[in-house]
C-alpha cells in the first residue's frame, strides 16, 4: 500500500517534471538543479555562479527550504529575480512546486534558472524537476565518505562540485578517493573542485557551464 | 489520501517507539538518538562519547545509514557492540528498524545505547525511536542559519551540540545568534560547544551525560 502510494508520487512527479522540461525547452531556458547537504555552500555557490554568468545571460533563481527566506534574501540583494519555496515539512522539492513557482517569472525573458534544492543528500535525488543539469555539491568538512553512504545522489548527478577546498589542508579529506568512488558510481559525471572563499576552481566550472548553455541555446 | 497514509506511518512509528521505550525501561537501558546533517561529525562524536563513558557503563551503538558499513566499522574497532542499519532509500530511522536491531543485543547486559540516525536535518525529527534523549549536532562549517531553515529538528531536541568549534575562527559562524535562535524555538534545550579535534568542551557534555544516566539508573 505504502509502496504503491510512493510509486504514484514518483510517477506524478515525473509527469510534471516532463511538463516543466517542455516549458523550459519551448522558452529556451537552461535549468540547473543544485543538491547538497545543509551547509555545503549551495547559496554561496549560486552567488558565485550568478556573478560569473549574470553579465551574459538573464538568470533567475528558485530557492527551496523547509522554512525561512534566508537564502532568497541573499539572492535578492544581487538584483536577481528569485522565488522562495517553503516546503513546510518536506525534505525535497517536487516538480509541482517548481511548476507553481514558474508562474512568478516571464520565461520568455530568461535564459537560465538555477534551482537550489532543500539541504538533503537523500530524497532530492529521487525527484527530477525538469532540469537539464543536476549538480551535487559535497563540501570538504562533510568528509570523504559521503559517496559510499549516499550513493543515489552521486549516481544521479551530471556534475559533482567539491566545495570549500580551501579547507583541504586542515582536514583528512581524500580527494582522490572521492573522485574514484564517484566515478565508479557514475562514469559520466563531471567533477569540479572549488572554493568560493578564494575563488579557486570557479573559472573551470563557469567555462564549462557557459559552454553548456551556449550549446543548449544553439540547439534551440 | 497521501496525508492519511503519512499520518498512519507516523502513528505506527509512535506505537512501536513506545514499545521500544518500555523495553529500554524494563532493562534499565538509557538511549540517545543523535541527529545531524551528513558530515556534521556524528560518528566522531559517538567515538568521543564512548571513550568518555565506556569505562563506567556498558554501551552499544546502532548506526543508521542509507547505504554502507563505514560508520559501524569505525565503531567496531573500539570493541563496542554495534549494529548497522541500512535504510535502503529511506532518509531517516524508524522505530521498527530499531526494534529489529535490538534482537542483536542482550539488553540485560547493557546500560546505554547510542543511536546514530541517518544524516539529515529534516525527517529524523519526525520519527521518535523510543529514546530518552534527542541530541541534534550542528557543525560550524554548516553555517549559523540552520535553526531558521530546519526549525523542527531544533524544536524537538533535548540537546544541541555545536561541533567543530575549532573552526570558529576561520568562519563567520555567529554562535550567539545560534544560541538565541535555538533557545527561542526551544527554551528547555541544553547547549554544548565541542571540538572532537582539540577535545574542547567534551568534558562538559560527558559530565552532563553521566549525571543524566546516573539519575536514570537510580530511578529504576
Amino acid at each position: 500500500m505504502e509502496i504503491q502510494i510512493e510509486q504514484e508520487i514518483l510517477a506524478r512527479n515525473k509527469k510534471i517534471a516532463l511538463e516543466n522540461a517542455r516549458l523550459f525547452k519551448g522558452n529556451g531556458v537552461f535549468v540547473l538543479n543544485l543538491m547538497a547537504s545543509p551547509g555545503a555552500g549551495k547559496t554561496t555557490f549560486v552567488l558565485a555562479t550568478l556573478q560569473g554568468i549574470g553579465q551574459v545571460y538573464r538568470v533567475a533563481v528558485i530557492e527551496g527550504d523547509v522554512a525561512s527566506k534566508v537564502d532568497a534574501e541573499r539572492i535578492k540583494k544581487t538584483g536577481t529575480p528569485v522565488v522562495q519555496i517553503n516546503t513546510g515539512g518536506a525534505c525535497h522539492l517536487e516538480s509541482r512546486m517548481i511548476q507553481k513557482a514558474l508562474s512568478h517569472f516571464d520565461l520568455g525573458e530568461l535564459d537560465v534558472i538555477i534551482i537550489e534544492n532543500v539541504g538533503n543528500l537523500v530524497c532530492p535525488a529521487e525527484f527530477p524537476l525538469g532540469e537539464h543539469c543536476r549538480v551535487a555539491i559535497l563540501s570538504v568538512p562533510e568528509g570523504d565518505d559521503k559517496p559510499e553512504k549516499y550513493p543515489l545522489m552521486f549516481h544521479q548527478s551530471n556534475v559533482l562540485v567539491v566545495s570549500k577546498v580551501d579547507l583541504l589542508e586542515l582536514s583528512n579529506f581524500d580527494l582522490e578517493k572521492v573522485k574514484q568512488n564517484v566515478t565508479a558510481l557514475n562514469p559520466e559525471i563531471k567533477i569540479f573542485t572549488v572554493s568560493c572563499q578564494t575563488g579557486q576552481g570557479l573559472n573551470n566550472w563557469l567555462d564549462w557551464l557557459k559552454d553548456k548553455i551556449a550549446r543548449f541555446k544553439k540547439a534551440q
